[in-house]
């Protein structure tokens, strides 16, 4: 159920092993629908998500139309910029249209032999009767299902009338709104196009995003209610007023905010927690399992990595696939938990404290650590966004490393320079640290 | 929306305060239904219970038929009896039977002038169209409506489907399943009557209350899987000898113990937290708005607390019914989660402390400190129980007792006497202790 990212990953490769695959999707074709050029939602794809692209067959296709990130590209309220690599060497995330990616993904998996059906939405699964209800037909909940229907998920729903379903949806108190720069007069990109930008302002942001065609994609974030929130911007010269006051390079570069802002929507966010998975041959997969706040670039991401991980315990349940979705379920819940968590823990970071001087001073510590110490120093960042180690190892190391920090950065932070010495010397107690906590 | 206990006192006292009210419930009237005698459910009404049963006048007809639990018998597993008493004097819980008080609460607010309309369920609540469907007949939304319709509330489901609805379900590992001891041959108690007795196990556990008719209704509650498990009791001879070893004195008074058994469901556990609990003129009520699990004996309580708090609430918002909603669900919302977390926490504690000597010495010293100085140290269980003290302020009292006696227990443990130079030294460490806390 469900044509999206994760559906249409998880279907191709599904094919790709031989299986007879139907998608049932409640959208029209996004191929048809118009949707594939110009502005549109982006995501950052990172080493989880290329890893599912990959198994598929579909990565260097991507690639060439990803924009890579390296860092993030810090804008003070007087437009001052400051530069944070998110890794090392050539290490980046990369920029997607949603659209176009998904379009992409539908049409490799129709190669594959996957058969979509779309504008046919699921509408109830009754597990009593094992029984499935689209808009246009019926099906049996008795063949393997996957619910991929994202974080309104109707599987899922049908899933919570069993006994014993633990479910959570949480809401933020803070909204988003999508706003634009459109390319330069060449075609260009009227900021660094290689980097994620943030105007961090503590209870409120803008992020942007690059697009192919020379335009960002902006995000703002701000409380529903309360000083310096959506419900405080209702007219055009509230808007502007506020940007100019706290965006002013931005608004020089917005000609179209005042129609994006009252055209888009204030949508909200939330994160959706639940168990068990899994019910005899129905799984829940991406979003409709554990849909995450946007703040840490993984909700694709980890979905992605649902396709990886039951791929990889294919082998080892053959055949059997309750046990391999029982599997799949069991194994997978820790890290989307995990993950959960770091998001909404990085969007108080990106927020509060990324233009925060201690903070900034740590965080290139640990990167100049991880450059001289590879493998012995990874910070959590790099963990999540570089590596395969789970979400729920990653989030273990990231709380060993703030309080290794944490009791150090006042005095470290008086060092002006820092010195292989220092860096030597930090290594040691990193793994003295290390030791005494094991 | 519902005729159940919260339902059926929240409508008697808006009949009181003269308004007109419709009260619709999907079972048959219960009072038809010979629900009203013989084995039956029991709960424990405390203080926050009869303080609404007071509100609309029929606390003097329902003491009369319950049962006053003084304390806590503990049954070990060789038979021996300990008694804790609740609290101090003649402060006790009382054992009521569930379907009596509810026919009696119906028969009740029908005299004040509440129509009742039975085997007419709220099917859902659109709150876009602003219409309730039932199964007979359509409300409108925009009449002033409570869903009081349960820990599976359809009301709620309506709200759920909003933007920005915060809500969790969350099971237990435990399931439980309903026991009985009947009378003895002269229609007399066959174990202390007025006292809640427990079987604690650790992991599971056996309680009874007694009923007016001389058998006490038991209660099983353990895992549904793993070691001493539901999953481990599949025949006759398994459930009789686990009963034999584990509760010897309990399977002698239980001669319906395999019939009971086998009839009666296993049954999960969960609690239930959501917000807003209002939107414009509707708002939950009692489980529908938080459920919680059963061990601090508070969810009816809770919920009868929850019509004292609106009825203070009303003189303030005289009219304006989405205004006062709206203050009374951000009033109790709070005190709704402390109870929930308290009810949690109290599970681990009669299934794994009270048969604990230390646990059992802190209980006394509390007790005595409580009984020498009755307005100085209060232990969170009497502030629960006995008193009208907001539950998250008692959470807060609670957590302070924890620390306090946290780091004193082993070496007051040492003291054989409990002296009244021991209590009055108690007493200046614990008031030292709050004003440092404060």
């Amino acid at each position: 159920m469900g044509a999206g990212l994760v559906g249409s990953v998880l279907a191709a490769n599904l094919a790709r092993k031989g299986h007879e695959v139907h998608v049932y999707e409640k959208r029209p074709d996004i191929r048809k629908a118009g949707n594939m050029g110009g502005r549109s939602i982006n995501l950052a794809l990172s080493e989880r998500g290329w890893k599912a692209l990959r198994l598929i067959g579909i990565e260097d296709q991507i690639r060439k139309e990803a924009i890579p990130m390296y860092g993030r590209m810090i804008h003070d309220e007087k437009g001052k910029l400051t530069f944070q690599p998110y890794g090392v060497g050539d290490q980046a995330i990369y920029s997607v249209s949603r659209g176009g990616l998904n379009a992409r993904l539908i049409e490799f998996a129709e190669k594959l032999g996957v058969d979509f059906h779309f504008e046919n939405a699921c509408v109830s699964l009754d597990l009593r009767e094992g029984i499935i209800e689209l808009e246009k037909t019926k099906l049996s909940a008795k063949t393997v299902t996957f619910g991929a229907d994202g974080a309104f998920s109707r599987i899922r729903l049908g899933m919570m009338k069993q006994d014993r379903f633990d479910y959570s949806q949480e809401y933020l108190r803070h909204a988003y709104k999508e706003l634009s720069i459109p390319p330069d007069e060449q075609g260009g990109w009227r900021i660094e196009k290689n980097a994620l930008h943030i105007w961090p302002r503590h209870s409120f942001m803008l992020i942007a995003l690059p697009n192919a065609d020379g335009s960002f994609t902006c995000t703002l974030f701000a409380p529903f209610e309360g000083e310096n929130s959506f419900a405080k911007l209702r007219t055009e010269e509230e808007v502007t007023r506020w940007f100019q006051k706290f965006f002013p390079d931005a608004i020089a570069l917005m000609p179209t905010l005042i129609e994006d802002f009252f055209s888009n929507p204030t949508s909200s966010l939330h994160t959706v927690r639940c168990q068990p998975w899994n019910k005899g041959p129905v799984a829940l997969i991406g979003d409709a399992a554990h849909a995450v706040v946007p703040f840490y670039g993984q909700g694709m991401n980890a979905g992605f990595e649902d396709v990886t991980v039951l791929d990889e315990l294919m082998e080892a349940h053959r055949g059997d696939w309750p046990e391999l979705l029982h599997a799949y379920a069991v194994s997978r819940k820790p890290n989307a938990d995990a993950i959960a968590d770091l998001a909404i823990k990085n969007f108080m970071e990106m927020r509060d404290r990324v233009a925060d001087e201690r903070f900034l001073y740590r965080k290139k510590l640990e990167r100049m650590l991880h450059e001289k110490y590879p493998d012995e120093y990874i910070p959590v960042y790099t963990l999540v966004t570089f590596t395969h180690t789970p979400y729920a190892e990653a989030q273990k190391m990231g709380k060993l490393q703030d309080r290794f920090f944490g009791g150090r950065i006042e005095s470290l932070f008086q060092n002006a320079e820092i010195s292989d010495e220092l860096l030597e010397r930090l290594l040691k107690e990193w793994k003295q640290y290390l030791r005494e906590e094991a």
